[in-house]
């Protein structure tokens, strides 16, 4: 379905916990990116799970669904020569392993801040409701966090900058 | 979710028969709109199906949530700055008016085709299958196609070119 003229995009694939800063990267990323003259997409997490994701739980077959259905879009964009950044925490290997079949040219991104200091941050009021039982199926508190295998790269929020993220993020793909 | 600078997108929702046109009228609107300066999406119905709905089918409740999806997703793309040209059958008021309650300043157009034409043209084999009974749910043929009472624009293509179709179009979206 590529038009002529148009190129394949690229899909920036962020994992990482609740308030790890996928989607600070992500907008930050986004504004590099289009600095270049790129078409760019974001796809927060967040936003697909009240929109086209809204019948979704958070069981494993539906954190699965979930994923598909992200990877699917960002596919059909990148077909249209979009770039696509991805923030969403997709969690375990196997749920990882969903966007890698489906998507091309992915760039996978581990967005490595531990739970401690995403708990701090706590924006959205996860952990705390978490903590109290008032929430379950919270990554890195009653549901697994595994650390991604086979992340192009690891971005530590702690000891570096969004713009030097960014800047490696960059050169990464190569643009 | 709309980054600074960004405006919200048009969204423009082609509905008609399998064949009617409505996929070559969105490719050569994207080309327009384009020479605009615009950032555009088309999602074909089709494409959709093999993608992020590809779990649904063709009873009511399928469809219902293949449009409800296809919304959110233009949606989420238009609050993004891009307009997006959607092509689907949509077959009835009541799937239509999906659409219409999940996203803003939305454009419905009619692509009239008689079944006829649609059936002569029969560029995926979709009628004769139909026809010989292999295949059921087919709209215009053992399903129900609903004229649309809410079109804001109603392309002929029959009596009218393509670009005749996409300079009314255009005019109607106010570029």
């Amino acid at each position: 379905m590529t038009a002529a003229g148009d190129r394949i995009g690229r899909v920036v694939w962020f994992t990482g916990l609740s308030g790890s800063g996928k989607t600070t990267l992500c907008q930050q990323l986004k504004r590099s990116l289009e600095a270049f003259g790129s078409k760019v997409v974001v796809l927060d997490g967040d936003d697909c799970r009240k929109g086209f994701c809204s019948d979704l739980g958070f069981s494993h077959k539906d954190r699965m669904e979930n994923v598909r259905r992200i990877a699917h879009v960002s596919a059909l964009l990148q077909q249209q020569g979009f770039h696509v950044l991805v923030a969403t925490i997709s969690p375990t290997e196997e749920i990882r392993a969903v966007p890698r079949r489906i998507v091309s040219r992915l760039l996978e991104i581990f967005v490595d801040t531990p739970l401690h200091t995403c708990e701090m941050r706590d924006a959205k009021g996860l952990y705390a409701a978490a903590r109290k039982g008032q929430m379950q199926g919270v990554s890195g508190v009653d549901a697994a966090y595994e650390a991604p295998l086979h992340a192009h790269l690891v971005c530590r929020t702690e000891h570096e900058s969004t713009q030097s993220s960014v800047r490696k993020i960059v050169a990464c793909l190569g643009l």
